[in-house]
């Protein structure tokens, strides 16, 4: 596939199918001796992992990472952190309906196109369990961002049409509180009940996660083409079922006029409004970086919906089993992870060009 | 800065500053012994010149390409592509009033934090003159994909509020017969009429750009993280002023069920709706692609704002001379080269998958 | 360490300490639909684990390689494809004598000052136990070049100062027939003698591995910096104890005369003679493709030597345990497995551009 | 080609042909605010360009260096750097003998088997010419070495039989005072008379470059495929002609004990030896860099040779015109730009590690 590999100087590359042995990942480009906190690791794998809550899917995955490489004595060693997570849920039996059938808006279609054959099970290599190995590679780049203060939170900020306005008031702190990870306690339980609602109808829904990442010093992006929003929407856009990103003023941004959108400058250097979410000309300026990410409703749904097989008839596929009926919730600290990735690489980027003292 | 490259194997590195002696780029990885028609480049990069019309910059650049390698007997030698195109617009005095300012929304802040100087005059490398390079690429690019039936076609589906529907039928060739290039004649009219009040304000204004490109085959696109709207994504997302990027149902999907969401199939592979724009696991499917990306306002205003000079002093700045008052016009060219050189490159990196054959 | 992938579109990414639970490694760029023959993988490691003769190391690893990922019923998926070999000999306190000694001409004084700290144990990371792993991604890339009718085979053809000459005539076959993997019968016999008496002496003793590639069509290399020798070069000298490379007439071309070092062409396109090695301009000809690849002695030796300790204190050291008293034995098929990545590598990077048919 | 960059982070991308408009190139990943002395630029061109002594080409090329962005007011400004030298001596009819024919042991089959046409005159991309970027390139890259105390010294060590014993004294300021480039004047008087013998003869002849870098701090150098000599060979191998490489002992190492050829300690860290040239794993250890580079000889000979045309007929070919006998006094040049190339990347790769301080 040769899309497995994640960044420039700190680079994660993964694999792993839904229902094979394990899934993993090997991080290269890590400094050496730092402590590492692998709770806090673990601690992101749980916010992800199925069964956490009644509003996500029921599947039963424990998502313990181990670490095989890398770290000696509590401390990286530069030496590649390789890392695994087992699966325990693998039931191939479960998938033999979807064996040699194509699953409408699923990928099995354009993988079997593309390489000729399959994994079928549970979607193979397609299959969102995946992202599990980057929340464990963006959780330990957090570690080193932290220790530059710079911190990450992402959240639900919409699902359907229930939506925080851009300029809602919160305390990013709520969010982890609640079942959907919104941090307008309101809003968050009409959210839940929404997706409780769309799940007894055997349905999904989608929606979008809002991340602000505070304390990126000036100098992160490398124009023109590896802008640092560019870098982040790449980043996004590669996590299943993502169809759009922006950041700062985002679309809205389209129907401003310059006189409204521009940010004007304060003394001290930072600006009195942040349209630019705290990028410009690719490069951050000191001020919080935020962005917004959607997600498509996922596409297994319990309803009877027409496909085709392998050998071009017509057949009626419906999901079975445990799925998500919103995805959003279980996606916020894989936002976090592909942001910690970006800015972590970018952050090693910009101090290669400190060779010059200017 | 180190991002100066796009692609993988069919890659382009740009160069040049807006008012240095000249800007150009390589590129690199093009297959041998191809037909150019240089003819079709010029004429990409006219769409995209200054000076075109009433509703775009005043600036007169003739934007005249030279090939300086890569082409002999009128084909592609598998050499890299070299070429140049002259600044001839290069009054530097005209920018003295800016030499020690860093304007609003601008990159002068950035780069002279990032890198401990910077080219002032006009926004050097920051400057939007960069992206006529892209051009150059793209339309070679474009010409690699015609012999595949392939065929991109851009143009603009929002100005301010003024916006198509996303569901308005349209004829893609009355696209390039307006001033703003949106294929809807009477939207267009009016679009043309907001944009010239807006720069009777001195003002600028926003818009979006979508794109559709017909006739890619099933199996483009590498994942996991180099899914093909992923690497489309971070290509628009690279270009200046872009705030986002959405592709299929896109923000909109957010607020969909999964039952009307899902593109059922058709016998013969083809799917009965496209909220999938095209791409299912980050890989093409055989319909069309289609995505829609947001520019903010040009920053440039002529109204007085607040900033600061490199001393950290409070100053008044406007601009001066002749600007853009809305970007998107003359983005169209841009999208579609960016889009180009992203298929192209997906294309390229697929045939290489094809030693074996399945 | 940000070094540990080889390869750009078929890549191998490794991980994994000498003393860790598990070295092993990522193989990515797969094409889909092909069957892996993983008897064939394991014969090949079996070549270079330890304790295979009585003239290698004498310690005990099974070194065998299971699979994580990528391979679905017998064939490869296009996911990648993830492998791991325990570590089964991992008496770690065997290696507190050096834990804060660092052993001449060993990576201990470097990998502790560029990361920091290390894992002493065996030299983690620094070990050739590493090589392992390209051994078990070279054995794959072998089966897809065997499709092609491509053939790799290295042999011994220098221990010491018992040197093949560079014309000598040799059935490749008897190479593997001798606990040296020299293809000469007579020689080899020296060559082993002289082993044993190294080893007797507690020293140990350089040579030279010879490779030879058969059927490599024309075209594969990439000017002017990715020339098929510069990146077989790269791939040789990246393994443990490599000090030098030569590919054709290598060094002794530069005591030749263009007269006699040009090779003539027959009227079939092949040439008279091959002091090119098969590679011309950087890209193979057509021609066997061969190539030298020079060991220095292993660093581990039974004798006292003076050396220093984390602290900036004069100590002594030497060598316990089981060490190799000569490593090209074993690094034949080091050789042949980097060769193999190299060449696959290049043929689906030439594959690319196969988009134009000329 | 797709071949046409060298670098992580230090990037130089090049183009042109040898009878083409212009050569050039692009260096990206520059730091910015560094004062650049275009005169050493030019004097290192100098030393590479034709006609510049007696026993090299006489042709006419004033090989002047013209830069067309990225330094502003004598400084670099992080922008991408693009320079052009034109091309004087473009006689294409010159050429028109090889048009349809294949020189024996030159890039003219290969080239044309690869990418279905080729540029003929005067080998076109495959031509020496090229290096001439590679040097504009490399003198930059000695000046942000020579700021850490790095310095390059490269000299002719061998041409033909003659050669400099390897624990040869020697002052290097000798090197440039004769016109061969060997640091001991007496056997480089000797060369210049072979040198002037073989060309009496219509021949050519090969030789050795030698290469020392001194100030290389501890550290540079990726494990475990890109190691600091891997990429040091990876980069000699990338020039025309050359045949071979070999680091510290080299391939005398390989006739050596390990009791001779382990490095012990001083206290201080250093080593009472180099056998190691100065890179311990992959790593640089402080000492003296040093590395030889072999050369074959010119494949145009003044010589009537066996060749065939593009149709497959047998035919006699002969060089004209003024080329050189030796390639060696300027390819000294060379691998001075290629090492300072590759060792500054690497410093920038190592700098990038220093987000954690240890």
């Amino acid at each position: 596939m040769a899309g497995n590999t994640f960044g420039t100087l700190f680079r994660v590359t993964t694999f792993g199918e839904s229902h094979g042995t394990a899934i993993g990942g090997i991080i290269d480009g890590v400094p050496g001796n730092f402590p590492v906190d692998i709770d806090a690791i673990q601690k992101d794998l749980d916010r992800r992992k199925p069964g956490q809550s009644e509003i996500v899917t029921q599947r039963k995955e424990s998502d313990t990472v181990s670490f095989l490489s890398g770290i000696f004595e509590g401390k990286t060693t530069g030496a590649p952190i390789a890392f695994v997570i087992e699966n325990e849920n693998q039931k191939s039996k479960d998938y033999d309906h979807i064996k040699d059938v194509f699953r409408p808006s699923h990928a099995d279609y354009t993988y079997e196109k593309k390489y000729g054959n399959r994994d079928y099970r549970g979607g193979g290599r397609s299959s969102a369990r995946e992202t599990a190995c980057r929340v464990v590679a963006g959780a330990l780049a957090k570690q080193f961002l932290n220790a530059h203060q710079i911190s990450i939170h992402a959240f639900v900020d919409q699902i359907g049409e229930l939506k925080m306005s851009a300029d809602a008031k919160f305390d990013i702190a709520e969010a982890e509180k609640n079942l959907v990870r919104c941090p307008l306690p309101e809003l968050a339980q009409q959210m839940e009940e929404l997706v409780k609602s769309v799940r007894k109808d055997g349905d999904t829904i989608g929606g979008c996660v809002r991340c602000v990442i505070n304390g990126v010093p000036v100098g992160l992006g490398e124009p023109v083409f590896d802008r640092l929003h560019a870098d982040l929407g790449k980043a996004m856009l590669s996590i299943n079922a993502v169809k759009g990103f922006e950041y700062g003023s985002g679309f809205d941004g389209a129907t401003m006029r310059g006189s409204q959108h521009n940010d004007e400058f304060n003394a001290d250097g930072s600006t009195k409004t942040n349209f630019s979410g705290g990028i410009q000309g690719g490069i951050s300026n000191g001020e919080p970086i935020y962005f917004r990410v959607a997600f498509k409703p996922v596409a297994t749904i319990m309803q009877e919906q027409d496909s085709i097989n392998k050998d071009g008839e017509e057949v009626k596929v419906s999901g079975k089993g445990r799925h998500d009926p919103c995805v959003v919730p279980r996606a916020v600290v894989i936002v976090e992870a592909m942001a910690a990735l970006t800015i972590l690489d970018h952050l090693m980027r910009n101090e290669a060009l400190k060779i010059v003292k200017s």
